[in-house]
This record gives C-alpha cells, structure tokens and sequence, in this order.
C-alpha cells in the first residue's frame, strides 16, 4: 500500500490561524477491509468553513479533533476496491480530508459517490457542481426564493458560491450585483462570471461608502441578499434593503478569527419585514440531486464556468487555505495532489 | 354635532418622547356626509408602534404628520349614520385616532367594522380580540409555529401581545416563558396569565445574567421566540437557541429613542441555522378572520382574560402613553373617554 501524506489539526488558533496550527506527517495506508475503497485523490478542497472549525466549541460546523486529519472535500480515482460498487479507475468524490489517499468505508451515507467528467470536470465537483455549488442553489432557491427583474447582492462574489449564484440567479431574470475585494475582482465578476456590477468593498471600506455603493448599484433597493462575510457589508444591505428582502446567512468569514462581530441596526430586519435566515447545506441533502443536476447543466451548456485558483501538493494546503480565508483566491481553492 | 376634543402630534422627539410633543385641542365635529358613520369613542388604544411614527422618515410604521390627530384604534359606539350597514347603537372598532368622536367614512377597507360585546368586552377588541391578539397570534402561527413540547419565550410578556401569545401557545402545547419588568409582573405572568415561568429583567439586567436565568427556565433550550423589545434580551435568547429556532421581530421598543441598539452576535443565526423574520400585522389582513376568531374563542372560553390598564379622559393619553413606554403598565392599556 502507498505511503500517505496527510495534515494534521495540531494546535487551535488564538486570533488569526498560522501555518504553525497545522502539521504533516507520513503515515502506511493500512490495507483495505471489505466494503472499503483505496481513493487517491487529485484535489482537495479549501472552503472558509473549515476555519470555523479549527476553534473549539460552538460553531456552523462541529468542531475538528486536535492530532486527526482536517476534514475537506476530495475529489479523486479509485485505487483498488473491496466494494461491488465501486471499480478501479471510477472518479469518485468524497470526504477524503486532508491527504492523499483514502481509505473509505463506502457504504456510509454521504461517505463516497461516482462522478461523471464527460462534461464537467472532475475538480468542478468541488466547486460549483459540489458542495459550493449545493449552497448557492439552496439559500437562493429555498430562502431569498427570488422573482424575475429583482435585484440580489451576494458577498465573496467571485468565491465558489459566489460564482454559482450569479450563474444560479441570472437563469432566474434576477439582477445580480456582487461584492468582491479589489479591481481585479471585480473585472472578473462582470466580465466573465455574468455580474451586472461588481463593487470592490477595499475601496468602500465603510458602511457609508459601501451603503452608497449599493445605492449606485441596485437603484431599486436589494430583494435579496446572500451573506458569505458578515460585518458592514451586512449592516450596509441592511440599509437598502426593500420590504420583505430576504437574506440567507451562509457564512460570517469576517468573524471566524476573534471577537463577534455585531449587527449595527437589527432594528431594520423589523421595518423592512425581513426574513434572515442561517443554513446549513449538509443539513439538506435532500435537495442535492437537483441542485446538482441544475448546476451540471449549467456547467454542460457553458453558462457556469468559474476559474479555479490551484495549490500544487498536499504541503502547500495550509498557505493556500490561509489565502484564501485572507481572500487571495480567485475562484474555487483547490489544491492539486497528482 | 357635539364638541371633539383631539390629541395632535405637536413636535416631533427629541431622544424621549415627552407630554410636550402633544397637544390638547377642541374642534367642531363636522356634519355627516352619505357614507359617513359618527362613532363616540368608548376606548383608545395606547400601543408602542405609536412611538416609532412619532419619529421622522423611515420606522417599521409610516411616519405621523405633524398637527394632526395622533392615529390609534378606537372602540366606541355609532351616534348617527348615514351608511345603510351601521345603525345608531352599533358597537364599532376602527382607527379614530386620540380623540373623542370620529366622523368615518364606513366603505373605507379596515375603518371601522361591528363587534359582538356578548361574550368579548367591548375593550377586548383593541386587545386580546384586535391588533395585539392578532399580532401574537401571527408571529406564533405564521412564523414560529412551533410543535408541542417546543419551548418559547415572548419579551414584554405581560404586555396585549405577550398576554395573548401565552394563551395561544399553551393552547399549543408548549413551555412558555415570559420575560417582564419586575415582581409583580412576573407574578401576575405566571399566577394569572398561564406563563410557566417568568424572567424579571430588572433583576436580570445584563447579558450575562439573563443568559443565565434563561438557562435555568429553559433548561430544554429556545426553540421559539417572540421579541418585543429588542437589546440584550435578543442576544441573550439567541445564546439559548436551539437548533432551526425561530424569532418573530415584532417590536424593538428598547431602541425607539434613539441611537440603534446592535445585535451582539449575529453569527449564531447561522451557528444555530435560525431564522428571524419581522412583520407588521396590518399587512396581512387576510389572516385577521381566522385570527380573531380563535382569540374571541380562547376569551369566551375564560382561558384569555388578561388584565387592562385604564387612564380616564382623553387629556391622560399622553403621560398613559409615556407610562407604557416605561412599561409603568400591567396589561393592555387603554384610556377611557366616557
């Protein structure tokens, strides 16, 4: 069995998380048991949740064991097989974690499934026809729930979710403004994602300026709103929200690293009726096989076609990942193992 | 036609409402034209929406015109008609605002409408049986609809909302807890109302220690909750939430003099995948038949009589409305014009 680089969880971060939270180290595979399938995996997944679970205690996502592998999504190649289902050479996507092989118990639920990389390619599972993807189409499908020639904001715009909700959201007649971190950003929203406009939230680094920003940007208020960041970007969409806007509460990446951060004006949810809502994609696996067959298709027919930003080998996902929460990233983290 | 005497916002506050911001006038009542209804107004409602339309520009409620008539639900009884539904001797509720007889136009959706005092007095239908039942009767169906077993908590708890929002909970089967200001308060929340235990803030009055004395009330967690008042009340129950817990925004009282009061941590709306949704009532008129009828059902059964509190005379509208801002009320509070 092949030697296993892995990354192990090795201390808890006070304020910021650092490289030195992390360690590697070399392990044997052990050999498979029935039932089991040997994956190795060609990407890993870098995605802001996992920050939250570095820290100990109540989080959006449960806590990551100190000296185990940092949990992620992996995308990969079956090895070898002691499961019917699976066969030798199958593209597979999982819950691998942070190393380069897997040795998976198949038959949990959720644990392992087949992928099709005819039209979509095998690192998109991860990203927008993946867990990313799955986020996206949920908190605009089941919370903001918008209707044609309404305006929707989202944060982290040119990030994995953000790229699939345009995509998501311009299929629906909607007007799709995003908030993203500097020109380059923000270039690339408008001009390939599908944005209608972009606003580069390092130039309005206020709640005045970004609330002035939105004004220019949705001259008809915002209807809906789709929250990966939190903080004044949040309390500036407050201020031009219309009545019964609805906002789905994905992640609060601002907050993840020390004190929480406040709501300026909760008092608005009240006079502009609004609904604010917090989820959890895992929670609704339900609704995966057709929000992952939306997304295949739109990914099949060219109209979601994000960029990837890609780490080479397992050593480099503790930088990559510390990019990416600093949002160095352009487009869906992943690192590349093979 | 008998002489009027009205209520007119005469300044708009400055931080605390004051008597000074009103004033007392007396005017002609004008004749009756076809369509019209004169009602003698038996009771004005006092309610804390009115202080937020007391402000200028944007509130959960449109802002009130300078030097006119203070608006406000009224019950009274039809002096003389000239519209062929209302006889003279009807009993009426409507929105005659702070005065002492009002001149409606009867064909005007929601501006005056018959009730039946046999089994609900007459002052019930500004409370247990109007806009307050109703409002409770809202958040508790449409927005936390809770399951049996499920714990709740409602702000304000002693007040005509949280009055007939216990009702209507326990008829569903639930723990309820109110939170209310001072012993005698509690007391009457739990001796009187049916609230199975009840949280003094006075006693409680920061973060820390109404976390705590939610904990120990509540010791299944919240899975419910109907907010009143806003402040650290609203971050404390957001400490307290269970898991896809729901807060009906109703009211932010604590804040309506001034300065907004920040939510604390937003970020458990998503730890906890919470939604938190405000309305205004008035706005779902469609609901108010089936509403009313379940509140009038509970009040002849004897399982709704809350307590009211009764100014006299229309010149005590002012210090009766200062008092309840300062919650110097137990239960609905009125003034009796006749």
């Amino acid at each position: 069995m092949p030697r296993n680089q892995q990354i192990l969880l090795d201390k808890r971060p006070q304020g910021a998380a650092t490289a030195d939270d992390f360690r590697l180290v070399t392990v044997e595979t052990p050999p498979l048991q029935d039932g089991q399938v040997l994956v190795r995996h060609h990407y890993l997944s870098l995605d802001p949740y996992m920050r939250g679970r570095m820290n100990e205690g109540k989080s959006y996502a449960a806590s990551q064991p100190l000296g185990e592998v940092m949990i992620g999504g992996t995308a990969g190649e079956v090895l070898e097989s002691r499961h019917p289902k699976y066969a030798v050479g199958d593209r597979v996507v999982g819950m691998g974690g942070w190393q380069e092989y897997g040795v998976v118990d198949a038959d949990v639920p959720g644990a392992l499934r087949k992928v099709d990389v005819a039209q979509v390619p095998l690192s998109y599972y991860l990203g927008a026809v993946g867990m990313p993807g799955v986020t996206a189409w949920y908190g605009l499908t089941q919370i903001i729930d918008p209707k044609p020639g309404q305006t929707l904001t989202v944060s982290a715009a040119t990030g994995a979710v953000g790229s699939s909700f345009v995509a998501l959201a311009k299929a629906r007649g909607c007007r799709v403004v995003g908030i993203a971190g500097g020109p380059e950003k923000c270039r690339y929203a408008t001009g390939e994602l599908g944005f209608d406009a972009c606003i580069d939230h390092r130039a309005h680094g206020d709640l005045k300026a970004m609330s002035r920003a939105l004004k220019d940007a949705c001259p008809n208020g915002i209807d809906g709103h789709f929250e990966n960041v939190g903080g004044y970007v949040l309390d500036a969409v407050l201020l031009r929200a219309n009545a019964f806007a609805r906002v789905a509460l994905c992640g609060m990446i601002a907050g993840y690293d020390g004190a929480p951060l406040p709501l300026l004006n909760p008092a608005l949810i009240l006079v502009n009726r609004m609904r604010v809502e917090g989820f959890i994609v895992s929670e609704h696996m339900q609704l995966w096989p057709q929000a992952l067959a939306e997304l295949a298709a739109l990914v099949a027919a060219g109209k979601l076609r994000p960029r990837e930003s890609i780490a080479q080998g397992l050593a480099s996902a503790p930088e990559a990942f510390l990019g990416l929460l600093r949002g160095r990233n352009l487009g869906k983290q992943l690192v590349k193992l093979i």
